[in-house]
């Protein structure tokens, strides 16, 4: 009765089922599932359920499940071993697929070949329709796709593509190469992940052909990976925004925890402390006109307040902007002017009502100017930055998430400051 | 031959193409594409472009391409029209397609009813597999996707799914009944559109059907689509975490952007005003101790530096956190205690390097005590009310990402003031 219930549950429900179990029972259960079945469950389980279930059923037994798992998904569990472990098991698993995993662990893990899978469908350009679908019944059931056939030239080139349905009611004795779809959008193997699911989105497609620089192809990247593409990326662009990284799988230890979750921040911080000592520093220039009109401090922190936000919008903005294809690379300047003169916009209307409130604190008019100025400036510049520094960081091949907002919130603080400290500087004869 | 090249393209890069054209030629274009073809490139152009060509073709020839076109697509083409516009169109379209949009546009948009088509295939469960492939010979043209074929009841109750493969290789006679798989994967027609997102992910499907409350067959949302939902929920974060909405897309018109941006920036740039002006409100009441020991203003920057980039990073990671199942909303209090734990080991770590850096500069062991110590209870602050504001809104029903970077840096800001100025003012006596 569990087997039959096994079979009618989703694999991904199987896998969350057996990683309560106690490894025995884990063992038990597993074994219940065909080898589809099997394959299917391991892709979605833990490392450590893996590494038990090695244990319990043996190298032997794992390999010939990694047989008929996709070449993509055998891939990145091999990776994750370790490399005594990884060649056992490669040992152990069929010459050809062993080869497939083999190459596709080669490629780096956030292009289109990390992510691709060997199992496509592709048929020669020089047979007739009739022999396809003879190809296709014998070689199809290990294809995970079916929804496009590929088609290739004698050197393995890229050079149509047709539909099963078009396939199956052509004239038996057309050549394929009559009847097929000769522009066929596709990745190069090296090609960032990023653009891959770019391509997928655009294209609306299940599946993208991978070719390498001669124009063969070599896999295909299908939609399912593409998701959880989209979905890392900007989990990773998130996260960098805000100055940390990527969060492991939750372990449950909490004092590893907390010290992976320290280690993740901390340069971000030590960056941010460094830029706040260094606007100590500044303000420690000014001790003489801070002594003299003490309410130069009460606006300290609506300046730097102020200049982190308009900062961080804009930077975000940009990030996200260049990411969805919302900020054009080559308006540069456009894109800058637009951000710079929303900042002006909001610096004026903000610095007045703060210079207003400034003046009335101080009961001195020029108070109020020194503060207003000091905000539009700050404001100005922020805008600025958070928008200059992203763009110049994608000019330079450098992620532009990293230009996170700590990173622009603290620069953001010390210009601020050096405005504030000028104009107070040059203006308290009339402050006193 | 023209004709011949926009057989061979895709819609996406057609749909370009013609964008690029003077609205003359771009009617003589688009009337060269065969009905289906023009359903896939306008479900593809923009609002100008798309009334444009309803000048120069017609209201009868869109309406004729609308009953081509998948109805979750129409329905968001319509929705996007004046209601003038929108029922002339629907009146001129097939009744029954039309029936068909006009219940879609009726749900939310970010549901799943939202984003479901009703083109999908069914089947009854009490015919045979015979029939039932005849039936899809007849209604399977209009469908979206055919990799799946559903099965309902009498009373179209969603009882079951079967594979085209499993259907052609059954025994003719068969029952659905007794072939197709029960434990079909569902969405509500009310889900949010992110719930609908996360099956599709977790279970790598290309179309999850959308049942009613009664358990009955309404729709297929489809994976490309489901694509378009991680990307813009993933922007919408973004934007709500840095305090801004989401940029709608560029006209060119810079006066006009530049309004759009600013009036989405606004609302959060007032509220860190307020909060600035609250702050400066603290300091001035402490403003004899700050006249007393001038370099407590030294020290401001770097508080509401550190506070405000460590609030942001655990905002951050709690709001993609439960974005993405990693933060578990039962684990509430773990949750906050491990990103406490956090905040206080990296407080007590920049607290005491400032406070030694402070200590030196003033010249005073106490004063170095006050500067680390108000770090200290800043950056522990900061951690946990970044941890916490999310969880909270979550629990509330509101969108964890609203809380956002201005909103609590803001909040940390005042908090982190507050408790340095009650230890100046405590520990005055030994700072002089
Ligand atoms: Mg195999
Ligand atoms: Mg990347
Ligand atoms: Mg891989
Ligand atoms: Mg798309
Ligand atoms: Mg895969
Ligand atoms: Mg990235
Ligand atoms: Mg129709
Ligand atoms: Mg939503
Ligand atoms: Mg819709
Ligand atoms: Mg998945
Ligand atoms: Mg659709
Ligand atoms: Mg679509
Ligand atoms: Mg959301």
């Amino acid at each position: 009765k569990l087997t039959q219930l096994l079979t009618e549950q989703h694999p991904a429900d199987i896998a969350e089922f057996l990683q309560e179990l106690d490894s025995e029972k884990q063992g038990i259960v597993f074994s219940l599932l065909d080898r589809e079945k099997a394959a299917l469950v391991l892709n979605e389980l833990d490392a450590s359920t893996i590494s038990s279930l090695l244990d319990t059923l043996g190298a032997e037994r794992i390999a010939e499940i990694l047989d008929v798992m996709p070449t993509d998904d055998a891939a990145d569990l091999l990776g994750e071993m370790s490399d005594l472990l990884k060649q056992r098991l490669l040992g152990l698993m069929e010459l050809e697929d062993a080869q497939d995993v083999q190459e596709l662990m080669e490629y780096k893990k956030d292009t289109a070949g990390g992510i691709m899978t060997t199992e496509y469908v592709a048929i020669r350009e020089d047979i007739t329709a009739e022999r396809a679908i003879q190809v296709l019944r014998e070689t199809a059931p290990d294809a995970e796709t079916v929804y496009y056939v590929y088609v290739v030239n004698t050197k393995n080139q890229l050079v149509g593509v047709i539909s099963l349905r078009e396939l199956i009611v052509a004239d038996p004795n057309t050549l394929i190469a009559d009847i097929m779809h000769r522009n066929v959008i596709r990745v190069n193997v090296n090609d960032d992940q990023e653009e891959v699911a770019r391509v997928v989105a655009r294209y609306d497609f299940l599946a993208v052909p991978v070719v390498d620089d001669e124009g063969s192809l070599v896999g295909i990247v299908t939609v399912d990976d593409i998701i959880d593409v989209i979905h890392d990326e900007a989990t990773e662009d998130i996260f960098r925004l805000s100055g940390t990284s990527e969060l492991p799988a939750d372990d449950g230890d909490i004092y590893h925890s907390v010290l992976v979750n320290v280690r993740s921040r901390l340069p971000w911080l030590i960056i941010t402390m460094l830029g706040g000592l260094l606007a100590g520093r500044i303000l420690k220039g000014i001790e003489s006109q801070l002594s003299t009109v003490v309410a130069l401090a009460f606006f300290i922190p609506i300046l730097t307040g102020m200049g982190g936000n308009i900062g961080t919008q804009s930077s975000s903005l940009t990030v996200r902007g260049l990411a969805t294809g919302h900020v054009d690379e080559g308006a540069f300047f456009q894109t800058i002017i637009r951000q710079a003169a929303a900042g002006l916009v909001m610096g004026v209307l903000i610095g007045t009502i703060v210079g207003l409130v400034a003046a009335w604190w101080q009961g001195k008019v020029m108070f109020g100017v020194v503060v207003g100025l000091a905000l539009v400036g700050n404001m100005l510049t922020a805008a600025t930055m958070g928008t200059l520094v992203p763009l110049i960081f994608r000019k330079l091949g450098v992620d532009p998430a990293v230009a996170s907002a700590p990173f622009i919130s603290t620069a953001i603080d010390i210009t601020g400051l050096l405005i504030y400290s000028t104009l107070a500087s040059l203006l308290l004869s009339y402050l006193v």
